[in-house]
C-alpha cells in the first residue's frame, strides 16, 4: 500500500503542506471550499495522521505509562481495569510497564519516559525502590505522575492508596476476637509503604489486646517462591506454633494452605488464616478464604481520574491530592465458624 | 528544567545541528574529536533523544503491541509475563491494550496503530471478531502480526496456539473413564476457535464412547456474570441433570462451585468437574480442583519470539510459521477420587 503522507495529498491538490496540514486541523486561515477538498482527497486516499509528527508538534502523546511490579495479581489486575475505564472515555492509550519488582528496570523504563512517550504515569513501586531520584527527575521533565497502592512518602504528587493500617489492625482485631492467642504476619517487604502500614495496625492490635510478638512471628516472604515456602514452613514447625496467620500479600495465600494441609494442621482450628486479596476464588477454596479486599478497580479509576485532572488543567495541584479508599474485611470460614460476614473497615 | 535540544548542544559548540546529529549517532562522517565534544555536552546537559523525532527517521519505535481481551485471567497474566521476558531482553517496550471483548475497540487500536506507533502486534481476538479486515489492513501496512492462543485461520499470518482439540477430547475422555455418563459443556462463544475446538474434541469424545448429547448440555456462557450463572444454575436444575462438567474458561470455575453449592450438589459426586484454567488456587479449592493448564508462560515466549524474527529479518516469512504447545490435564479431586495425576495431552 502506498504511504500516504501530508506531501502526496498537497501534490495531488497543487497546494503546500502546510496549507494541508492546516485544513486537516480544521484551522481558521484555510477557507471552507479547501478544507473540502483536502478531506475528500485524504478520506479517498486512506490518509493517517503520523502521531510521532504530531507528538512533535502538539507534545501530545495521548498515551498514559502504567508502571507497575506484575499483572499476576487479581488486585494489578482489576486496577487495569479502573484504569482502562478513565483512559478510553478520554481516547488515550495505555502502556502498561511491567518492573517484575526490579528498581532498575524502574529506572531505565523512568529515563526511557522522560523523551515524552507518555504525557502522564500512573505508577506503583517495586518492591527494591527506596531512593527515588529517578521519579524526581521524570517530573522535572513536566510529566505528571500519580502513585497507586504502594505509594512512597519521599514522592511529592498524588496519591491513591488504601487504609492498610486499619486494615492491619482490623484483621488482626478479628482473628483476636475468634480466639487466637498467637497471631503471626507473613510480611512481603518492610520497606514497602502498604506492608510497614498494615504491619504497625498489626501490632498495634496485639499491643492494645497484650498479646506477645516473639520476633519469630513476623516473616518476611519475597525472595522467591521457594524461600517463601520454606519461611512458612518454618513458622507452622515452630514449636511455640501460631494459632492465627495474616498474609500480608495474595500470592503467599496458596503456600499457607498447601503447607497446613501437608503438615496435617487444620483452618481454622489450628491455624486460622486472614489474607490480603482480590481472589475471585476466595469463597471456593478449602475452607473458604477470609480476605481484606482492597478496592483495586476503584483506586485505578481515581488515579487515573487524578491524572487526567493534571493533564487537562494546567495548574491543577497534583501534591495536594491524597486520596484513600477503604478496604473490606470479608469473614469466612477460614477464620471463623459463624456466618458470612462483611465488615466496612 | 531547561528543555535540552539537539538545537541547544549545536548552539552552545558553534556546530549545525546535522553535524550534533551525525555524532550521536557515531556516523564516519564526523572525526572523532568533534564526536568527543557533542558526546560530552550531550552528557553534562542530560540530553535525551526525542522518540517521536527518531521514530520519523529511522520507523522504528522500539515498542510492540499486545492486544488482547483482558488481564483478569490467569492465562493472559501469564502469557504477558512471557511476552515481557523475550521483549525486554531485545531493549523494546510491550504497550498493552484490553478489547474488553469488544470488536469495535480491537478496530479502533488496529487503526491508531496503522501510524507506526509500534513495529509489531501480537493478538488474541476478541469474542466478537468475525470480519478480520482491520487486522489485513495492519498488515498492508508492513506491521507483522503474530496471533496467540485466540487464533483465527482468516489472518494470515503466524499462529501460537495449544492444542484445544486434544484438550477438548482428553478432559471428556478423563470424565468418562471417572464413570462419568452425562457430561456438559460450557462454551464461552463458540465463535472463538479456542472454544469450537475445544467443543469439538469433546463432541468426538462422547461420539467414540457412544454417549448422548443432549441439547441443552452446551452451554453458552458469554453474556455477562448474571446471565452466566443464571445458565450454570438451568442446567444443573435439568431434570436429567449432567453428572460432568467442562467449563471452557476459567472465570466460569467460581460460578460452578458456587451453584453445587447452593443447590447441595458435591463435587465430584454428583457432579464432577474440570475447568480450561491455569489458577494459581486450582489445589486449595474445595475440592481440589482439576484443570486443563494452558502453556500461557511459554505461548507468550514463543509468539513474542517469533514476532521478533520478522523484525530483525527482512525476508522472514511469518506465514509458514503455525507453534502448537500441548496443554496438561491436571487430574485433581473434582473429578477423580485416586491419587493426583498430571497428563500430558
Amino acid at each position: 500500500m502506498e504511504n500516504v503522507s501530508l506531501k502526496t495529498i498537497a501534490t495531488r491538490l497543487q497546494l503546500s503542506t502546510a496549507t494541508v496540514s492546516k485544513a486537516l486541523r480544521d484551522s481558521h486561515e484555510i477557507s471552507a471550499e479547501t478544507k473540502e477538498r483536502v478531506r475528500t482527497l485524504a478520506s479517498a486516499l486512506n490518509y493517517v495522521p503520523n502521531p510521532y509528527a504530531s507528538s512533535l508538534r502538539r507534545k501530545i502523546s495521548k498515551t498514559i505509562a502504567v508502571v507497575i511490579p506484575e499483572v499476576a495479581d487479581s488486585f494489578f489486575a482489576d486496577a487495569i481495569n479502573g484504569i482502562e475505564t478513565i483512559a478510553q472515555s478520554k481516547g488515550y492509550h495505555v502502556l502498561i510497564y511491567l518492573t517484575h519488582e526490579s528498581v532498575e528496570k524502574e529506572k531505565r523504563f523512568f529515563s526511557d519516559l522522560q523523551s515524552g512517550r507518555v504525557d502522564g504515569v500512573l505508577l506503583s513501586i517495586s518492591v527494591e525502590t527506596v531512593a527515588t531520584e529517578h521519579i524526581a527527575d521524570l517530573q522535572r521533565h513536566s510529566i505528571p505522575i500519580v502513585i497507586f497502592d504502594r505509594v512512597c512518602d519521599d514522592i511529592k504528587t498524588a496519591t491513591v492508596s488504601t487504609n492498610d493500617y486499619e486494615a492491619g489492625y482490623a484483621a488482626t482485631k478479628h482473628l483476636i476476637e475468634n480466639n487466637c492467642k498467637k497471631i503471626a504476619y507473613l510480611s512481603f517487604s518492610a520497606r514497602l509503604s502498604i506492608t510497614a502500614k498494615r504491619m504497625q495496625g498489626y501490632k498495634q492490635a496485639l499491643a492494645d489486646n497484650n498479646l506477645l510478638l516473639p520476633d519469630d512471628f513476623v516473616v518476611s516472604c519475597s525472595s522467591g517462591e521457594e524461600n517463601d515456602i520454606a519461611a512458612i514452613e518454618q513458622l507452622l514447625l515452630l514449636e511455640n506454633r501460631p494459632d492465627g496467620i495474616i498474609a500480608s500479600v495474595e500470592k503467599l495465600t496458596t503456600h499457607v494452605y498447601v503447607t497446613c494441609q501437608k503438615f496435617g494442621l487444620k483452618i481454622p482450628q489450628d491455624v486460622a488464616v486472614v489474607s490480603f486479596a482480590n481472589l475471585k476464588t476466595a469463597p471456593i477454596l478449602n475452607p473458604p478464604l477470609t480476605t481484606v479486599t482492597q478496592p483495586a478497580f476503584e483506586m485505578g479509576k481515581a488515579a487515573a481520574t487524578l491524572l487526567f485532572k493534571a493533564l487537562e488543567k494546567k495548574n491543577f495541584n497534583l501534591n495536594a491530592e491524597a486520596l484513600s479508599i477503604p478496604s473490606v474485611l470479608h469473614v469466612r470460614d477460614s477464620s471463623n465458624k459463624t456466618a458470612l460476614q462483611k465488615i466496612q473497615i
